[in-house]
């Protein structure tokens, strides 16, 4: 079976990439920096990004693209009412979104008006990782109450991180996670990889990430 | 891209529904009960797989079938120890097992020892849904922090299930998650699904699942 696949993988993937840097070079024409946050299902991406837009809207206008594998509206909903602009994606049953899918999503946005687009992938560790969006970097938000062996198990996608997110952390006294083990695994994947354990229900550590996004906006507004 | 896909994703099916039925014939010959068991990363599943194998150990042999996308045996290893029999499948990246892998990991366990094979699919709440492994039924394990929106964002994975599985239950009182909303996505999607909340940490809810496990393995053997 895999004979049959990889061709067609392979010409999908060079299709996807041409794509991907289009969307990079468009975005960074218009000075907005992109991020393709992904995750597992319930680690927490909208309550994140919702908790990440209350913090920095006095100060950036972001936009947001929230991919998902059924048509509903869930997610996009929360973000227009908290006063962003969101476009829906629907996958069509895929289990990622694809270059050609963000550059739909972001001819949808006002990306003149935005300092940042986040983009919501599809709640999964595995297909997200081997597909560029288009994006300027990668964050993963893991949770606590999704165990301490997850790099372990889906090592692509920590691989490929420029940020990790440990969310939930106030849940670590009810389950069995141990820190030391789980950042084991992202150092022997991804050395130095910045992380920043969060709650978003509690605000603990939000703080810290904050001030490491808006200097990135920042730079990459003056850099670009 | 889809007009590409297709036709090799229909052939693949094809030939993947075929040895699917061979694999449940011949679990059927043997009378050995086969359960799909999927779930997204994190929720639960090997801890679900060991409280069941604690709780029937004296009465039923239990065969166990990892799946997981790295080559990491971490799971399959839990249940040795446990002692019963595992064999860990490496799906290469690949987000979900099909039944070719399942065949193989039948031929690695003593079927004729066995009264009930548990596959543990790749954590994943989107690709394990389209492909039939040749077990007898499909069980998903989600759970409570994951978050109560799961039915309406991953509903084809909730429509093949003949039983479900609401796991930790005990952080109830520290995440928000209205039962009633979840369950009302769960029986538009699948109306009168099997479902037992339980917790693995507690026990809480283990009895009732137990209770039917048992009675669906006797009636198996006596019918098949």
């Amino acid at each position: 079976m895999s004979a049959i696949r990889v061709p067609v993988v392979e010409k999908i993937f060079s299709t996807n990439d041409k794509i991907a840097n289009q969307n990079r070079q468009n975005l960074s024409d218009k000075k907005v920096l992109a991020i393709n946050l992904m995750a597992s299902p319930g680690a927490g991406k909208t309550s994140f990004i919702l908790a990440t837009i209350k913090r920095l809207q006095d100060q950036f206008r972001i936009g947001v693209i929230e991919g998902d594998t059924a048509p509903v509206t869930i997610d996009a909903d929360k973000i227009i009412s908290a006063g962003m602009p969101a476009v829906q994606i629907n996958t069509g049953g895929d289990c990622h979104l694809d270059a050609s899918m963000m550059g739909d999503g972001l001819a949808s946005l006002p990306l003149s008006e935005l300092d940042l687009v986040i983009v919501e992938n599809v709640g999964n560790l595995i297909c997200p990782a081997a597909w560029d969006l288009g994006t300027h970097f990668n964050l993963l938000v893991a949770s606590v109450p999704e165990g301490d062996d997850k790099p372990y198990k889906y090592p692509n996608i920590y691989r490929g991180l420029e940020i990790l997110i440990i969310n939930k952390v106030d849940l670590q006294p009810y389950v069995e996670f141990k820190m030391d083990y789980f950042r084991k695994g992202v150092e022997m994947l991804n050395p130095g990889l910045i992380t920043f354990p969060v709650s978003c229900r509690t605000g603990e550590g939000m703080d810290a990430w904050i001030d490491w996004l808006s200097k990135k906006i920042i730079d990459f507004k003056k850099n670009s």
